[in-house]
């Protein structure tokens, strides 16, 4: 600590995302990246806006883009809203729309930023334990809060709640903003986006960053009533006009307009999920339902992070959470068929 | 207003970024961007990694663009922090190192995003008068405060500060930190980075909008002691971990990897700068000197509204700001000879 800190830094506990090891030839299952790449549509469209109007300020509003997501999602662009990821996004959402004096609700088990973005914002958390089964129980969120969120699919353990049941927790909260951060919503769920006009209090965070293959191009965003929306742009225009580049615009727009593709790499992720599961269970893995691009799997005798540290002298990276209750579980993404039948294969061998 | 709104949101009154307009054929002078596009090797370098590791998350820490900056600016890596656009590195540092009780003190007519951030984050804001020649005196910087921040060249008036003169300031504020914003330092100033080691609350942002000509790329950063740089790390691992995409962080690095297009865009601009004040001293404008890429004039006859709006429809744009003090003047950015003259020549028609 120094004295020129402003007090709260002391407190900070930040987030800290699964490691980008640089060496090559890895078999990288770590932090839930697209085996596929990126449409070559999108490669077209950066190459495209690579010239001199790089000197020229984006545009702060992303519209050309908000009309495309718009367009996709059958809502209006004023429904939109874009961030330098959904992280981003969610950091403005709590900021925004999550400080009323009451702790908000999430899951003990989830995204492990939300904690983070409580301390630094200085608000409550409480953590509502999953059941037995690692599933959300929509009545435990009836109850007085300043807000919930909950991804859905849940991560680390991949399971998905059917948006009847996520109605519930909407509708036993009509007077505060509940979040589904559906990351990982195109491997097998459906978004809550289409219940976006039925519920005010309804918001839906999504990335470009899991199943349109565009991590390294850091864009999200978040879909609600244009009162929500509207939140979020005052503090996104009281911390940064321009979140998103010329060329992340470009190319997220761009990645909105090759369905086939898109369809593709998810269909492929999602087989590869479930020849993945098929196998770790034949391995005596306990794999948890995953309606996203990992599973998460607990071994039958080797204890999770002995097992994820004999994986990683093979040069194969999976995630451990060294957490309660799911310290004997590893978090493994899907990858290519290649490196699924190399994971598949040491785990034979040890 | 809404119900679902944090309390705060109600109150924010969010920063105006100048005007991007969608028509082509513009002489846009109104948003200090560079009128010399980027080097061709930045096109180069993200040429080089627009592939598929798109679908790879980026390096959270930028560690080679940090490394490369540093060897730059002679400091080292851990004395470089990296944000998406120097806004964003703004905003950690007024919430990270500006939080201390006492108002933070900045010039009355100074960048205008700084009382938006206080607004942000409930930080009270003192502001400074410039004296009568639009100037800082550094003597006014010694009172109690909770930090200090001024650009140099302070924008909008392009007046630039000596370095002895910023030295008064730092060595008046021993216990708070001094935040320099040097966006156009550039243009004919000197960089306050190489007095980093010798006051260890001397906190330095440049950004890569300017004379590196990347306003679309987002890519800014502060130079500092180690402490305050861990300080803007907490916060920013916080609230977003990857706030610099893949292709961003190429392009900075290819930028700072030619030195002579740097320097011949520089000086283009300066050269540029020079004749466009003559030309508006002989039109009867009050110019001041200006060691940025824009200069602050006033004209003689016409209201500064007025001829802004004159000039909009001969297709030219220039920034009016409405406030105390300077709502004669005109901020004019430097644009290419051809952008120059066409100014000049609609005002010798006015």
């Amino acid at each position: 600590m120094s004295k020129f800190w402003s007090p709260l830094v002391n407190d900070l506990v930040p987030y800290v995302p699964g490691e980008q090891p640089k060496m090559a030839n890895l078999v990288k299952l770590n932090t839930n990246e697209n085996p596929f790449g990126p449409s070559p549509k999108v490669i077209e469209a950066i190459q495209a806006e690579l010239n001199d109007s790089l000197r020229l300020y984006p545009d702060p509003e992303g519209e050309s883009l908000r009309k495309t997501i718009a367009g996709y999602h059958k809502v209006k662009p004023e429904q939109v809203f874009l961030g330098n990821g959904s992280d981003e996004v969610l950091a403005h959402i709590f900021y925004g729309l999550f400080q009323h004096g009451e702790p908000i609700l999430f899951p003990d088990i989830t995204y492990s930023f939300y904690p983070v973005y409580c301390g630094l914002y200085h608000i409550e958390g409480k953590r509502i334990p999953l059941n037995d089964r690692f599933e959300i129980n929509p009545d435990d969120y009836a109850q007085p809060n300043g807000g919930v969120i909950f991804p859905n699919p849940n991560a680390p353990t991949g399971r998905y709640l059917n948006l009847s049941e996520v109605e519930k927790i909407l509708q036993a909260n009509p007077d505060r903003v509940v979040v589904v951060d559906e990351a990982y919503i195109d491997f097998g769920g459906e978004s809550a986006i289409r219940l976006v006009d039925d519920y005010p209090n309804l918001l839906v965070s999504q990335t470009l960053s899991k199943a349109r293959s565009l991590a390294g191009l850091r864009v999200g965003f978040a879909v609600g009533h244009p009162d929500l929306i509207e939140a979020l742009n005052r503090v996104k225009n009281s911390f940064n006009s321009y979140p998103l580049d010329r060329l992340a615009l470009a190319g997220a727009q761009a990645a909105y307009e090759d369905e086939a593709w898109f369809r593709k790499c998810c269909d492929g992720v999602i087989s590869e999920r479930e020849r993945l599961t098929e196998a770790l269970e034949g391995l005596g893995f306990e794999v948890l339902p995953s309606k996203a691009n990992f599973v998460f799997a607990r071994p039958q005798s080797k204890a999770g992070e002995a097992l994820a540290q004999a994986l990683r002298e093979q040069g194969i990276i999976v995630r451990h959470f060294n957490k309660p209750r799911i310290d004997q579980f590893l978090r493994i993404t899907i990858g290519t068929p290649e490196q699924n039948d190399a994971l598949i294969g040491a785990l034979e061998l040890m």
